[in-house]
Order: structure tokens, then sequence, then C-alpha cells
């Protein structure tokens, strides 16, 4: 394409409303426009890239055995009240009427259209498993619209959903997806976990979600510094085995402490580890109080806590609470004669020997506590958040934290949808059941949003090959220079003749504006053609390490070839 | 792609409410299924199906240097009250609020969009002509959804708008979009015309139709049996030569005539020829009353007479505005003694001899009316329709009648939007201009639909090969005989090695549910692995001759690309 006949918006300064660098570089590059608040245009090199990816999902999601359709962003409200969601979906969910007066949804998310589509065709288990996909225009009216592309309003995305007659197929098709995707993201050049998710509200079991690294990310991951385990960290559990100490036990003493209240403060004032501290918090779970105990350097983790209650929700009490339940403020909390409401403690307290804990007493602490003799838990078990430095839940390496951007996810439904909706099936002995599903989403502006962020220097953008908007970027230096022009035009034809993907720069700019576009757009090798055109040599520099050498026409090809090959 | 991992939906009836074929033949071959009124999934076939357009059409528009680009669906009105079509464009477009009150429109069109975005980046000649287009979904609540693709509230559309320094370059642009569209519909196998249009409300002047031929279509098209020439009736210029007969002047007379009214009624009671009589029709142009006169067997075409005017608005007086300004009921006007009305009259009316005319008087008419001595015109203009049998206005043939689908538009827009949105550019002498646009429509989904009314027979669609989902399908008769499962499967492979698209009917079914899928789907070349498979034989049918052929498996693959070398 030649540059004189696109629209390639460049800008020199940094947008004043842009935080982050893909945002920054995606607009200064010319690959994006803003039409409003989350909201954007995909301009001529934006579109080139998003469909770059477009291929390389398609590919994937094929090789996965899934099938490509195309459903409709208008979605009747009736199918939302059905699954319950027109009720529960909230703001983001934009809502408007037509003409008639009758309701419609802007599809966030297709599960009641895909629901209602297969329930309508499919009737028996022969006709299953079936994966069906589609790419295509997604809107959420998103409260926060921020860091451009990566959580827009109106967004592009890969969605999937699968149906099954049983468990196993469901495995089996979740399996060849999670792989998909692995190599989707792969293949966009990204660093980015599989990271083990929280199936939340949506009831599934096993969910996954492809986390970009970056930190600009909003989720923390924990993940092994040797093998390929990755979890939010809520869900990452502790496998540390804590033993106690061999320090007999002393006597338990009632120590004055002035207003300290924080295990920091604790810790410091009686000049006690805070590894000796045992951290009293009053949860309300459900409706029950509950006292939990973990140690002084660790965080409750309220869904681990929840799940061994089985509880709906898991909330601190509030200082009146606490009052009213244990007579005290929140910072003098502690188990000794509690006996009003259920104690549970982390597994790393019970290794504790003569720690130390509030007194239910202001201006009190206990010293020398220990766990049995003192008070009494009704049950140990893993309740904290994993850190930096524990054990990999696998048994391979320690865990690091890092922040990370959702680019996929993965998800087993159940029968959440087809029970709503009525999606049944025959089976092999003609009882009618719910179908199983699973679904899985891949954000496609937001994956270009992810690979701007994660490629990029202090000169602008630099695409990794598979997923560039070109691969050459030609630069005919001086436009008028006769030998200059007529050899971009040469090499130019010559390279498109030979398949590769090349911008030329036939603009009448001063090369400095030239060099500085094509730094800010990022193609992964440029060739410019300049004073020793009329020799027929021309420079050949690659973006990403900065290398440049001299080759002639007549090696050109082999030249880019390898090193396109290589990159 | 295996049947039995897809989804072809496949139905035996006809659906009640699809009234013409393509609309039957699409939800029966499950290319489509209908989400809402007007809104449709396209299910695996369909997709596609759409996806093959969508291919054709990128390459044509790149070749005529159009840059894809993607603009999103959720307008702000703030964009379409600068235009003024927020105010003007009516139910037809759908509007909403987002959660902070603010108002958009969904894209109908993207005019205002593609204006803002170049406004706000191009500044100078130096950057023009630029040719933008995309692939994208719009959204126009039409008031009678019907003929289901080709008449949707979702659909998929190809816009493009093109800007301009110049007059010179947008004829430049509109001829290679012209001619980009011309191969298009040709490759998708449609018989089609370019039509000349009416430029109506926009205001441009240069303006085609690309009609695909249909009898389903809702337009009429004049075209030439000799030529290319065509255009809407409306459009089409009367270049006939009138001659007056050499019959003598005769006296005039008044004649009683009962309750005869029509030209019809009169010329049987009078035993005069239609062609005798004189067509009196009273139109309000703008604010004024003008006599119409059309020879009797023409009908009076309301835009020539607009233009004749240069009016805004042309519409025929009602019976009490008839009644004032003539004194007599619609039936019995005429052009004698009428004085305070201005008379126009088509060229066809100045060639009557001795001809029939209303008196202005009930239950009377004049015979032997002759122009210029019994009443005077005072313009003589082309302002009837044209008819079948008329010579074409480019003076080749004569015209026929055909009815037409629109599946494309081009027009030249001029400053309509520029003008109006500010869009400017510097000049080569540093002066601000608005820049000169175009814009150029294929409707996507229409075209798909399109294709499917012009290629279907008895049994189902018969689809072109360079759109059809798939060239060839391979049907195993028995999945249950081991010989044809595994030559089936070999075949399907070995086609695929070959860059065939292949789809694989590997289904537990009957074969005369296989066989009636096929010829329902119709894809160009059916594979039937039947009883002779243990020897390697297999029967080859071609979807739309029903030619048939045995074929050793050795021999199939020249034999099937020659087959859809000449299909």
């Amino acid at each position: 394409m030649k540059q004189s006949m696109t629209l390639i918006p460049t800008l020199r300064e940094v947008p004043a409303d842009a935080e982050i660098k893909s945002h920054q570089l995606l607009l200064r590059a010319g690959f994006i426009r803003q039409n409003a608040s989350g909201i954007y245009s995909f301009m001529p090199l934006g579109r080139k890239v998003l469909q770059k990816i477009e291929g390389i999902i398609r590919e994937e999601m094929i090789n996965a055995g899934a099938v490509e359709l195309l459903m409709p962003a208008l979605q009747q409200a009736e199918l939302w009240q059905e699954s319950g969601r027109w009720y529960t979906y909230g703001p983001e969910l934009m809502r408007l009427k037509d003409r008639n007066e009758r309701e419609f949804a802007l599809g966030a998310t297709h599960e009641e259209v895909i629901t209602s589509l297969v329930r309508d065709e499919v009737k028996s288990y022969k006709r299953l498993p079936l994966t069906l996909y589609q790419i295509q225009t997604k809107f959420r009216d998103e409260k926060r619209p921020r860091f451009g592309l990566l959580r827009g309003r109106e967004f592009i995305m890969k969605d999937a959903y699968s149906f099954h007659s049983s468990k196993e197929t469901l495995d089996e098709v979740y399996e060849k997806i999670f792989q998909a995707y692995s190599n989707i993201f792969r293949r966009c050049g990204l660093n980015f976990r599989a990271v083990i998710a929280d199936s939340g509200a949506m009831g599934g079991k096993d969910t996954h979600e492809f986390m970009v690294l970056s930190d600009v990310g909003e989720d923390t991951i924990a993940y092994s510094d040797t093998s390929d385990y990755a979890a939010n960290i809520e869900m990452a559990p502790v496998v540390v085995k804590y033993e106690k100490d061999n320090e007999p036990e002393k006597e338990l003493e009632k120590v004055k402490t002035e207003n300290q209240k924080t295990i920091e403060e604790v810790s410091a004032y009686l000049n006690i580890d805070e590894k000796k501290c045992i951290k009293s918090l009053l949860f309300k779970v459900d409706e029950t109080y509950v006292l939990v105990l973990v140690r002084g350097d660790h965080e409750v983790n309220d869904i681990k806590l929840k799940n061994l209650f089985e509880a709906s929700t898991v909330e601190l009490a509030d200082a009146e609470e606490t009052k009213k339940i244990l007579g005290v403020s929140v910072g003098s909390i502690g188990p000794i004669h509690v006996n009003n409401v259920e104690i549970v403690a982390d597994f790393a307290v019970e290794a504790i020997t003569n720690g130390v804990c509030g007194a239910n007493e202001e201006h009190f602490h206990y010293i020398n506590v220990n766990p049995v003799r003192d008070f009494k838990v009704s049950r140990y078990a893993d309740l904290r958040f994993i850190q930096e430095g524990d054990p990999s839940p696998d048994g391979k390496g320690k865990i690091l934290f890092a922040k990370g951007i959702e680019v996929g996810h993965v998800f087993k439904l159940g029968t959440r949808y087809s029970e709503t909706m009525n999606a049944m099936f025959l089976d092999e002995n003609g009882k009618s059941q719910p179908m199983i599903m699973g679904c899985y989403g891949i954000g496609v502006s937001r994956t270009l949003a992810a690979v701007a962020e994660q490629f990029n220097d202090e000169n602008g953008l630099v695409w990794p090959v598979n997923i560039a908007p070109f691969q050459v970027h030609v630069i005919a230096v001086n436009m008028k220079d006769e030998a200059q022009a007529s050899l971009a035009e040469e090499i130019y034809t010559e390279l498109q003749k030979n398949r590769f993907e090349v911008l030329l720069d036939d603009r009448q700019e001063r090369p400095g504006v030239k060099f500085a576009d094509s730094d800010l757009i990022g193609i992964p090798v440029r060739v410019t053609v300049g004073k020793k055109a009329a020799d027929g040599i021309v420079e050949v520099k690659v973006r990403k390490t900065g290398e440049m050498q001299e080759i002639h026409k007549d090696e050109l090809l082999p030249a880019l070839t390898g090193i396109l090959k290589n990159l």
C-alpha cells in the first residue's frame, strides 16, 4: 500500500488523556481514533492488525473443531428475560426500543442467542457435541471506559459456545480450545499465562483466564518461577507445610499495649516477630459471625473462607458489629475466652508457639499464646492469600506475582443457560436432558492493545511479524530524486509480487518525518532508499534491534526472507 | 468440514412466512435463521458465503485504490445533529441513550462519522484524494422488514467514502469504483445492470444503482435490449421523435359524454384511439398550479416535471383544488379556454391532430382538438415515463422493463456533508474549501440473498462456484459400510490437501435425506461414495446441470479441477 493513498494520521505529541503506552502509541501511530468515550475507529493500520489477529483466531478455532457463524447485535429482550440476565446485568447492558416499542439489548455477549438457536435446531445427542463461534462486535456500557481499547464500550470479540451431551466431551472440547487459545496468543507474540480463575457467580467449575503479563493489568496473577502454573491470587492454594518450632510453651501473659492496633505496631512495640502474631478478624459469613485467625504476616482470602463454609456472602464485620459480638474495637480482637462464635484458623496459626494476640480488651494483648492450650479452633484450613516466595501449588518452583490483562477466558458453563432456557436433548435412552455448555471468549481488539502494550520502545510500536500491519516499510527518502523514487517503486512492486506485505512511503515529506513515522508505526523491517539508490544500494533496518545493513537490490529478496524468518 | 461437526439445520417444509424463493431456500437449506423481525443469524453455511462475498469485495476495493478501516456502530447524536439528519432521518434511525443519558444513533450509514474523522485528520489538498471503506453491520429500523435478508433491520454493508479536492478526481474514483462494483457482481455470478438512478434528496448529480434483475425486485428498470443502457424508469429520458400525421385539421366540436372519465372509457365511447386523446392533469408544483398534458397512452413522470420547474415538490392536485382552480371534477379537465394556470405538455402532445380532451364541463369532451389552434402551451418537454418498446436513450435498441433488487449504489455526494460538517481543506493557493465527496455502498447480506434468488431450481439452491460455501460435497451413502466410510474420508482428506473446499456428509442418515439435503444446500459438485466404493469408483454430479459420471478415485482430482473450472 502506498502511504499517499491511505490515512495514517501520526501525532508527535502524547495525547493528554491517554494514560498507558498502548493507548498513547496506537493513537500517535494512527492505528485508532476515538469517536466517543470508549468507542473507537480502527484506522487503516489498526484494521490490518485486527484482520491478522482474526485470521490467526480463525485458523486455530477451525483446528479445534469449531464452526463459525454470525449472530446479530440486536437481541430481543425476551431472551434475556428467559435467562434472567435482563434483570441482573445492570446498566452495562445497553438497551433500546424499536419503532414498535419492542425492547432489545445490544449484544454484550451471546449466551442467550446461541442457546435459543441451538435449542430450536438440535434435539438429539446424535448432533452433539457442537462448537460454534463468531467474531463480532460487542457492546458493554462500562462505567469507566479507559486505557483505550483495553476497556471500551464497543469492541470486537471472538466468542465461542459448545454444547454437549456429556461432561466428558465438554472436558475434551475445553482442552482443545484451551490449546487453541494458547496457540493464538503465542502466535500473536504475547507473553501470557493461562491462569486458574474464579468461576464466580456463573457457577461453573473449571475456568481459566488467559492473561497477558503487563504492569497496566488490573488483575494479579500468582505464577510459578519454574513451571506453567498460574492462578488468580484469589484462586491459588497455599501448600506450605508449617512446622512448629521446638521452643517450650511459656506461661500465657496479658501485657499492656498503648494504642498499638495493627500487627505491625504491636509487633514493633513488643519486639516480637510478625510471624508470631495471630491476626484475628471477625467475619459475617452469610448470617453467622465467625472469628478467623491468620498469621500476622498473612492476609485472609475471602474466597477460601467462603468456600470453607460453602457460603454465598462473606464480609468483614464492621466496628459496631464487632463491639456487639466481642465487646471490643476491631484492633483488640483475639480468640482467647471467645465462646459465642466459631473460630477457624489458617494452617499457619496451628504452628505458632508463644504467640501474640489481642485480649478482647482495649490496650491489652496476650503474649505466650499457644493454640489448643489457650483457645479452641473448630477447623484449621487454607484460608490465606498466597504470597510471593510461597511454593508453587504444583510442587514446582516458587510463586511470583505479576499483573495481567485478561485477553481470553474459557469457562465450563454447565447447565446454567440450558436449564433456564430449556435447551434440552434426548439422550441414548430417549430421556430429555439439559445440554451441558462451555463458553470461550477472546477480546480481539483488546488483544491488539495488549500486543501494543508489550511491544514498544521509546520510538514507538514494535509489531511482532505475525500480526504486523505490513512486513516491510519501504521509504523513499527524497521523492523528488528520480533515482530514489523509481527504485523505491521498483522494490515495492517486486516485493509485493513475491507476496511480501509492503507499505511504501511515497509522500513528499522531510526524511526526519518519514523516519520518525516509520519508527512510530513499527513495521518489523524498513528498507530505506536513499542517496545510494543510483547504485542500487538500499539500507535495511530491523525495527526491533535497530540492526542496519546496506544491501544491493538484487540481494534484497533473500535478505528480507531471512530477516523476517528469524524475527 | 464434516457435517457431523457443524450445524446445517435443513427443513423439508417451506416456512410459512417466507414469501420469496431466496428467503424460503436460505431458511430451508439452513443458511440463516430469524432471531426477530428483520434480524437474522448467519448459520455456518451462510457465514461461509458471506465471507466469500466479502473476500471478493476486498480484492476489488483494494484494486480500486480504496483502503479499509472500521468505524463504530455507536454514533454520537451530536454528529447527526451537525449534518441535520438527526432530525430528518425518521424512525429508521435507531436511537438509544447510554448510562449517562447521552444520546447515540446505531449506525444506519457512516457519512457523519467518516466526515468527522477525515475533517479532523486531513487539512491539505496534498492528502487528497482519499478513499476509505469498511465492511460492517448496519442498523435500520425498517417499517416493513420482509423478504428475509433483502430488507432487514440489521444487515451487513460495505460502505465506502471518497474525499477530493477537485471534481476531476471524484470523477476518476467514481469510475474506478463503478468498475470495481461491476467486477464484484460479475464475480458473484449475478445477472445485473448498472442503472442510472435518481439522486433524490441527497442533491448529488451522478448516481448509479447496481440492480440484480429479479421479479421480486421493488424497482423497475428500463434497459436496452441491445446495449448496456439501463436506468430507473423515472430517470430514463424519452427520445422519440413524434411526427404529426398528414390529416387535415377538422373543426373543434364539443360532444356529450356520459360518465366516461378515464382515457380508456372516453376512447372506447368515442371510438377514438387513446393516442389521439390528451390526458390533462392539474399539478401543484411547489406553490403554483400547473396543467400538464400528456398523450392518452402515456403517464406523467413527476421527476421530469419537477426538474422542468426546478421545484422541490410536485403533487397531483386533489378534487377540491381542481374544482377551485378549473371549476370541474378531475375527469373532465382539458386545456381549452384555460387562462389562469400555466400549461405544459409532453412532446407527444404537440404531434396530435384532431385529438380529444376534457371540456372543463361535466359530461362533455372536445373532439377535433388541435394544439396551437385550440390552446396555448407555454413549454413542450419530455414529461412522460419511458415505455417498453421506446427507443433506448443511447440510440441503441429498444427499451425493455425488468424488476431489480438494488445491491449496490455509487453516488457523487458533492459537498452536502463537508459543508454542513465543516470538512475543509487548504487548496494549492492556501484557500479553504469544502471537500468534495463520493459514497459507495454494497449490501453484502443482500447480495447473498440476491444470488440465492437468481440461482435455484425446484430442488434447492445452486451456488455459483466463486461464492459457494464449499466447492465439493462428498457424501458417504452408508456410513456403516466400512469401504464407503473410509473412501469418503480418504477423498475428503485428499481434496482438502489439494486446496479444495469440501463438505463431508459423514452423518448416520438415510441416503434419501443426504441427497435431498445436498441438493437443497446447492454445492456445485457432489461426489457420492456408494456401492462401488470397494472398487474405488465414485459418482460425480454437477448440481447445476444434473450431469453425472462415474470416476475412479485416482482420476478424481483432475476431473474435479476440470469441472469446477468450466462452471
